[in-house]
Formats: structure tokens, sequence, C-alpha cells
């Protein structure tokens, strides 16, 4: 087993300087992106990130649903070490959320290639589609896909508010693969991500150890009740699904402040209603809402405190309800092994880390319900993320980079 | 003054024809109408309603904000008595509400006509353009402008959901008309309407004579917070609007179940928001509130509690707000001598009338505040409107149709 020597470091500049041209494609509000996945600029991220792994002497393959492999071989003909993360953003994202973690996983390949390195097992690097979820929900749907727990066909079929499907948008950037879309064995997964939260900025630590997952419960509701005119129309008449579906997102609201001396969130996330006018009753909604807290147990009384919020909100208004989905993320999910890697770096390198939760959920969710995964975390300013101003400087990428170099080499040539 | 003997009646059947034939332009759900303002179906009912003018006699004109004014002359140079209502519709809209108003002119002036009868003043039909607001916002925009109330120029750059201005619709549909808007000596104004609530219905009244209207407040509300992730981001740090957005609604449908035993009505009837996404909180919201009451004093507190609960839930959301339009309708705005011609016409006609307020917005109440001024109701079965299950059955509409013959001929002729 060859193991990098503590000194060896990423060429930070190098890293910096694929993250400024990252910066540059599809420019959203004040300094942050706007790339929505499989837009334009997705596709020209997506060249840019090809031909880099192109001329780093990577194969790349896409698969059915978009996302991108690009693999080193090892010197055996073993599964490989997965390292990556997401290329795409929100509508109003930042320039470094996933991005990072692709490009990081880049720089990690770049440097053993400096260094002649060879290792037992492949690594591939790999970008996810679609990981926000912010043009076709749910998110994290490439990855959920890859894993099996999401059926392709019906992955390819989710639609953008204008109704474009995945499966078209694809075809529009010349991104449906011909790789099957998992079903091959993996080793592991790494990756590298901001913290989204202000734990490590706040307690000035370099690199967070990620050691498990806030439990997360979400869902997306329906309600059905009767248009009818504002004026005259008693209020004991009333099915005002707009006003059910307001009565959820507030009574989720509170229950995230019932929750949150002990750091729990829920969230009112979107409500979309029909008609929706001045003068009008609504007789559809559609509400989306999500519950999380560190103590999986908790987090499942916010998730049941939830769904009877869903039926006393419908009750309320006069109106019919469903739940049309639900979802769970989280809990302890990372392989112990896999952390171990992560916390062997931190160490070996001096680092001032810090173990920690992850908060939002992330690609490797999926991944680690089926294959062997670890999270490493750098700083963000403040913890804010999923805005333009998310910023990660330069001193806060650095550590966790570095440790994603020697935890990825100590993984791909174990014994 | 001539005075039509009280056997005189409208042809019902021809009435009837002409609302079946405005039924099957611009059809929606089930057995409703779907004939936005300005769309072509608009058009189709437009251009066949000048048809039945011009076969009436009647010089037709358009004003410049595509109001429709169909008249018959007078015996003498007086101002003319208007007649009308509306014949667009909401999205789920029904085949009477407006659409009475506005045939049943059409039959009184058809009905004098084949009685050879001459009235002293003019008579002019009128179909105001945009009654509902279903498609522009704010409703009853072209009766605002004619009165003085609104600007024309500001009513011309109202946008649709689509960016299309109501100058823009009306070149469209070729009724941007040359006439004047306003600005014209009046008479009077008669508008027969279905009442848009049960107390007819449910009491077996057959007609409604209209002595004053429920006192209404409206407002368009604006929340500004700030983006964040829906996972990490600490509940004490949030500033989600669609949450400011949805405390707002829940605290106006409060407060109308709070009047509901004195008849009052509070209403949540529109919510937008932005980025409005599943792992987002929206730094963007607005919303579309108001209260009603027949007692104009307490509908005054319930604006003064509906004004309250936009700041207080735009601080527990931790959002900026601001309040972006208010309106107020009704109160006691009928003129005492019109009400009279039609409480006369219910008694000569031996039908047994009932005296109530209205309760939904119309276009005489703009009108009310500057022309004398008298509403007719027909009673609705159940008191259902804004909802293609709107029903007027023959038997509901003919007492009202000849309340309306009778007291526009009292008027019109009058010393």
């Amino acid at each position: 087993m060859m193991c990098l020597p503590p000194e060896v470091r990423a060429d930070l500049g190098r890293f910096l300087a694929t993250l400024e041209a990252s910066s540059s494609i599809g420019k959203g509000r004040e300094s942050g992106l706007c790339r929505l996945t499989l837009t334009e600029s997705d596709r020209q991220m997506r060249d840019l990130f090809v031909q880099w792994c192109h001329e780093a002497g990577l194969r790349v393959t896409v698969d059915g649903i978009g996302s991108i492999f690009a693999r080193r071989d090892g010197t055996e003909d073993l599964p490989p070490v997965l390292v990556g993360s997401h290329l795409d953003t929100q509508e109003n994202g930042g320039r470094f959320d996933g991005i990072v973690g692709v490009l990081g996983a880049l720089e990690v390949v770049r440097r053993l290639n400096d260094l002649g390195v060879a290792t037992r097992r492949p690594i591939e690097i790999v970008n996810w589609t679609n990981e926000e979820g912010a043009r076709f929900s749910p998110p994290m749907v490439a990855s959920g896909c890859f894993v099996g727990d999401y059926a392709l066909d019906w992955a390819l079929g989710l639609k953008d508010a204008q109704g474009t499907t995945i499966g078209q948008a694809l075809e529009v950037i010349g991104y449906r693969g011909e790789a099957a879309v998992g079903g091959r064995e993996i080793d592991s997964y790494f990756e590298l991500h901001i913290e989204q939260g202000d734990v490590l900025d706040r307690t000035s630590h370099e690199v967070g150890i990620v050691t498990h997952a806030y439990s997360s419960h979400g869902m997306l509701v329906e309600y059905r009740g009767e248009t009818a005119h504002t004026g005259p129309w008693p209020m004991a008449k009333r099915k005002n699904a707009l006003v059910a579906g307001a009565r959820l997102l507030v009574a989720v609201d509170d229950l995230g402040w019932q929750h949150a001396e002990t750091g729990g969130k829920a969230t009112a996330a979107r409500l979309s209603a029909s008609p929706n006018k001045a003068g009008l009753l609504s007789d559809w909604a559609e509400a989306v809402c999500d519950v999380r807290h560190e103590d999986p147990e908790v987090a499942e009384l916010m998730r049941i405190k939830m769904l009877r919020a869903v039926g006393e909100a419908g009750i309320r208004a006069g109106c019919e309800y469903r739940v049309l989905d639900q979802w769970s993320w989280g809990g302890d999910i990372f392989d112990k092994a896999m952390v171990d890697h992560v916390r062997d770096a931190v160490e070996k390198l001096g680092l001032n880390g810090l173990e920690l939760p992850s908060q939002a959920g992330h690609d490797a969710y999926f991944l680690a319900k089926h294959v062997p995964t670890a999270m490493i975390f750098t700083p963000c300013k403040d913890g804010i993320t999923h805005n333009n101003n998310e910023l990660a400087t330069p001193d806060m990428l650095e550590p966790g980079l570095n440790v994603l170099l020697h935890a990825v080499m100590a993984r791909a040539d174990r014994p």
C-alpha cells in the first residue's frame, strides 16, 4: 500500500483556476450563479469539465440520465472509488455548492497524475445530474437512479415548469449518454462539499469530518376545495384550498420554532394555488414542506406532527387533502471505515477538524444506502448558501481539498 | 309621461335565446364559461352583441378602454339612462354573472322597440370591459375609468400574467374604440345581476331590491426576505417571505371567522412567492386579501385588523412588508329615487321582492359615486357563483328582467 507523504498538497492555484472558470459560466445575481441543470449554461460547464478530464487522461462516460463519470484506471481490476458532487446550481445559487466537490475531485486526480502515483483501485470523478432539484423536482434524482432507488423511466419523465422532461432536456444539450445508469459495483464514494451551515466558520475549524446526517422528512401535499366568489360566499361554506395550504405552512413554521433550541428546522418551501386570483376562492393548492433534526427520534416526532398538520389545515379550511409524496433522508448513514479515512487524513495533515453532522441533502445520502460513503466539509462564510452571497475563501477550501486528496488515495490504494 | 301598463312583460324566450348563444362562446369547465376579458372568445361575444344591437337599430360606440355603448335615442336631448353590466367571466366562471345584466338591457330595448314606445331620455346599453379582474387586476377597471376614478393611461398599462397590457389586448381583438372614456353627463345607471349569494333562493323571494352594499376593503401586500437553504439555515435567521404571506392569509381567514356570525367575510385570495421551490426559502411574496361586512363600522374595524396582521406576519417571519395598494368599495351608495323606481316596479308587477344588500363588487359601485344608481338582483341557485355550477333558471330570471324593463322605462320617461 502506497501512502502519500503528509507534506503532499493539492495544487490550490490550479484548483482555484477551475473554480474561477466555473464562476463565469451561467452568471446569476451579483456574484452568484444561475446554472440550472440541463440548461445551455450547464452544457457549457459540462463541456469544459469533460475537456479538462480528457486533458487529464481520463476516460469519460455519460450515463442515461446525463451523469458524467471520468475514470482513472487502477493497477488492478477492482471496483472504483467514486469522488464527486454536482455542477448545477440553484436559480439564485452560489459558486461553491457542489462545484467544489467535482472540481476538488479533478484536482485530486491531476495531483496524482503530477506525482505519477498509481492506485490499486480506479478512481472515478462523478458529476451528478440535477442535484439541486431547482428545475426538476425532486432533487438528487440522478444519484437516486444510480443506486436503483428511483426508476430511470420515471426520472426521465419528470417535467420542469415549462413541461420539458429531463429526457428531452438531456437530448437538447446532448448529454443523454449511452452508459447504463448504475448496476455496477462501486468500492466507495467521497463527496467534498461546503458545509452549508455556519458551525465550522463560527467555531474557526478548518475542516469538517461528517459523521452523520440530520434526519429529514419532507412531503408534497395537495388540497382540493371549491371556487366561489370572495364577496357573498359565507365563511362556513368556504373550501378555500389556498387557506388550507397557508395553514399548513404556518403550522410547519411553528413546528420549526418549537424545535429551534435543539437545532431543529421546519420549512414552508413551496405553495402553489389555482386559480389564485383576487375575487375567487381557490379550489386547488399544492404545498411542499419538510422537517429536519439531528436526533432521528425527534425528527420522526416532527414528521408525525407535520403529517397531523396536513389534515388539520385541510379540515379547518373545509378541503380534501392528500399526501402525494413523502421522502426521508439522513440519519446514521456514513460508513465508519470511510469516516476513519477522513479523520486519519485530518490528523495526518495536522488540521483543526471538527466532527459534525450534515444538515443539507446530498447525493452522498443516496450513495450511502448502498456503498461505503463519507463526506468532507469545508467552512463557508456565515453558513450562507443557496444564495448569490455564498462564499468559501481559498483559505477555507484548501484544508478540505487536501483531506480529500489523502483520504481518496488511502482508500483507493488500500490492500 | 308614458308609463308601461303592468301587464307588459319582457320576451323571456328571446332573452333566453341570447343567453343560450352567449353560453356557447368561451365554454369552460362542465356547463361553465371561461371567457376572460379581451380574449378571442370575448371578441366573438362582443361581435355578436354588437350585431344584435345594430339589428335593434341602436347606435354603437366603443370607448378607449373597450367598453361598448349601444344607444337608443330619446325624444329629447337629455343625458342617457345607462343600463348594463359585463360579458366577461372568471376563468372557472358561470353563464349568468354579468351577462344577465347586458342581455337583460338588450331585451328591454328590444321590447320597447316591439311596442313602438319612445322615451324622453336616451337609453344606452353598456358592456364594461374587465369587470371580473380575472385577467387584469384590479377588477371593474373600465367603469372606474369611465367615472374618472382611475386614470386611463394607468388602466391601459395594466398587465396580465403573460405581460400583455390591456392596451395591447384591446388592439389584438380590435376593441380599442375612439369614443372618449366618460366625461359626459349620465342621467342614471341600472344594473340587473344575479345575487351571488343565497338569500333570495333560500327565502324564496322572486327578486331583490338592492338597498345598499357590503363595505369591502382590500389590499395588495408585498413581503421581502432572503433566500437560504432550507436545511442548515437556523430558524432564528430565516426571512422566508412565503411564511410571511401564509401567516397573513391565515390571519385574514381567522378574521373572517371572528365576524362570520354577523355575516362578515375575510378572504385570502392570492399568494405568489419566489423562488417558491423545495430546498429554498423565498425572498419575495405578494398577497391579495380583503374583508367585507354589511356594517361599515365593523368593516372598517376589520380593515384595521387586517392592516395590523400585515405587519405582524412580516415581523414574525423576519421580512420587510409594504402595502402596495388598498381599495374600498360599497356602503350606502345607491340613490334613493333610483331604488324607488325598482321598488315601484316590484310592487306594480305584484312580485315577491326582498330588500337586501349587495355583497360582491360591481361596476355599479363606481357609477354610484357619480351618477344615481340602482341594482336589481335575480335569485341564483344556492348562491353559487364564480363557479361553473352557477345557475339561474328561467323562473329565477324572469321577475328581475321585468322589473328592469319597468324601472328603466319609468326612469327614462320621467318628466
